[in-house]
């Protein structure tokens, strides 16, 4: 009685690798078609799309003797492949790769669905957005990008849901970074004085593996923008890109010329510690007034204003109590006493790939 | 290319009258067929099922002189009608009722898919749960209740989406009653002290429409433990009853007697202020402990332990800062080290209409 479904993987790293083990365990699982990373890619055999290939890691999939290996394979390519599936296809991007999103229109276009944590289809120009969401419509195919804000927490779903019925979104503010509410929690507890330099905690963090390996793409809150542009546009805001609002970055000018290497971030960190005082300067302003000082991004919709920066924050407030977790409140219409809270641990591979399954999971049963 | 659907709406009071509301300005509304209320019914004229009912309030529907008016129809009788119609159909159940609730395994089975706010279908008997389950599964029909628990909050969405991608559930803690949340947080406030008798805030909360028309329905935390029953089914125990595990009342022993009269409830309200000293002992207790009050339910899924009543809590915990709010917090294999948590107004007619307005849409789109 369902339909067959083929899978199209692209990315077996940390993400990709978490989500095929999922798949492994899943029951009914779908049938995997393609596998590919970045330089390789493997084939159920056309026009059987069959044998499939296993959910596994990489090179045991890549042992199955009966699978195409093929080198790269272009976008088109892909969906072309997928396209032809004797049943309905799903992409499962896990990449972060700006040229596979901006395809996104032209498997869409032709049945084949998307789900995805890559947040550039969604976050860079607005033409994209557009031509994504018009493409799902023509091609009568599913996007789904739920993880590609706060993890596994419902954040989009809700804001669709509050819109579809009929509520008007008045304000949202958030931590959509899970290493600078790390952070700021670390230097500026809601309670209790630790006194630690800024650049300590940031050069802690990235030994314990909580920052970027360029902890630089944290720091400059482009990440977290992608995110609150993506946030922005599912309430309805035509946001052109993710610079088009005030984006604080908290790498001090001084160093925002080092190179983008090894040597670049070596560099970064031994002169961090010399503008720790600008951040003692910024934390002693908030203690001054009461307040606690976070790294929050919001968006007011009446007077379309949007930024991400560091306010300050009450105390006893949600925002000010995080130690590494992400939030994001919702103010409407309809929840105009109390916001609607939703607050979680944010990212890190196993996590996103459950956001990518329970996203495949909701396409899979629209398409049987 | 879409497939008719008919809806069969049953009640119409405060949820019932914001849903139709809401109904009527939706984009491509789906039909309804039926529109009933305790004393009354009103039907699409068979074998067309049209004209049907406009989403209005109930005079103005029961003024079309095209449709059929019945007196009080049997749920088999409605489902009956719901199933018999020449498309797919979904039950609205707008209403508090056992009855209808006991009825669902004969819409389901008959291909008659459910929405609803009504708890008593998933938190009495489990017999009832395993048969509307199963059911929907032999009808290949659907059921969604998400708002039985938290009001729009996407509690269940978010355990199912866990469970279903591979995560364990670990432990749940909660505050799934806005009354009991509103009082307690007044009684005992994170930060300050102000210092109000409990028989005080319970008529201040009474005058001001913040509790059931009869506030025992509220303190005696059965309602809650219903909420709680539903959370800990959906993540796969087997909770015979909504009173198989310890509920504390925060009515007195002494005047659990009282008759569930208008008189009954004047009695309760004016006997309550005898009891104050034992709620100002409990809060002593806690505040000499340095922790917070507050009414919350709790599963331990390892230990299979679940419990409702007063606890301590931290004061700096999302726990002790709600005010009015509900909140659940989600402990699980791969959140760890900071729970999940959903936290957001609740109740009220136009946001629990709103939940289910969002699940009619999830529904429709799986039958289009």
């Amino acid at each position: 009685m369902a339909n067959p479904i083929y899978l199209g993987v692209v990315g077996v790293g940390g993400v990709g690798n978490a989500f095929l083990e999922q798949l492994g365990k899943l029951p009914n699982a779908p049938q995997i078609g393609l596998l590919a990373r970045s330089s390789q890619s493997l084939l159920a055999p056309t026009p059987a799309y069959s044998p499939c290939i296993p959910a596994t890691n990489w090179s045991d999939a890549a042992a199955t003797p009966s699978l195409i290996k093929a080198s790269i394979l272009s976008p088109d390519e892909i969906a072309a492949y997928l396209a032809a599936a004797p049943g309905r296809a799903i992409l499962v991007d896990n990449t972060s790769d700006l040229v596979l999103a901006q395809a996104y229109p032209v498997f869409l276009k032709n049945g084949v669905s998307v789900v995805t944590a890559n947040k550039k289809g969604f976050s860079s120009d607005i033409s994209l957005w557009n031509d994504i969401f018009a493409s799902a419509n023509q091609g009568n195919a599913y996007v789904h990008h739920q993880c590609t804000v706060g993890g596994t927490l419902p954040v989009l779903s809700t804001l669709r849901d509050l819109i579809a019925t009929g509520d008007e979104i008045t304000r949202i503010e958030g931590v959509l970074s899970g290493t600078l509410s790390l952070l700021l929690g670390e230097f500026m507890p809601a309670f209790g004085t630790p006194d630690v330099k800024w650049s300590s905690l940031v050069a802690h963090a990235r030994e314990a593996g909580e920052t970027e390996p360029d902890p630089r793409d944290d720091l400059n809150g482009l990440d977290f923008a992608r995110k609150l542009t993506i946030i922005a546009r599912v309430i309805g805001l035509e946001i052109s890109r993710p610079d088009a609002f005030p984006v604080e970055s908290l790498i001090p000018t001084e160093l925002v010329s080092l190179q983008f290497s090894s040597e670049g971030i070596a560099q970064f960190m031994r002169q961090l510690p010399a503008y720790d005082d600008r951040m003692e300067i910024i934390k002693e302003d908030a203690r001054e007034k009461g307040k606690i000082l976070r790294y929050i991004g919001s968006i007011d919709v009446a007077t379309k204003t949007i930024k991400v920066g560091l306010q300050h924050v009450e105390k006893n407030s949600p925002i000010a109590n995080l130690k590494g977790s992400q939030i994001v409140s919702i103010h409407t219409k309809r929840y105009s006493a109390t916001p609607l809270i939703l607050q979680g641990g944010g990212g890190g591979g196993e996590i996103t790939a459950m956001g990518l399954m329970a996203d495949l999971l909701k396409v899979i049963e629209k398409l049987r």
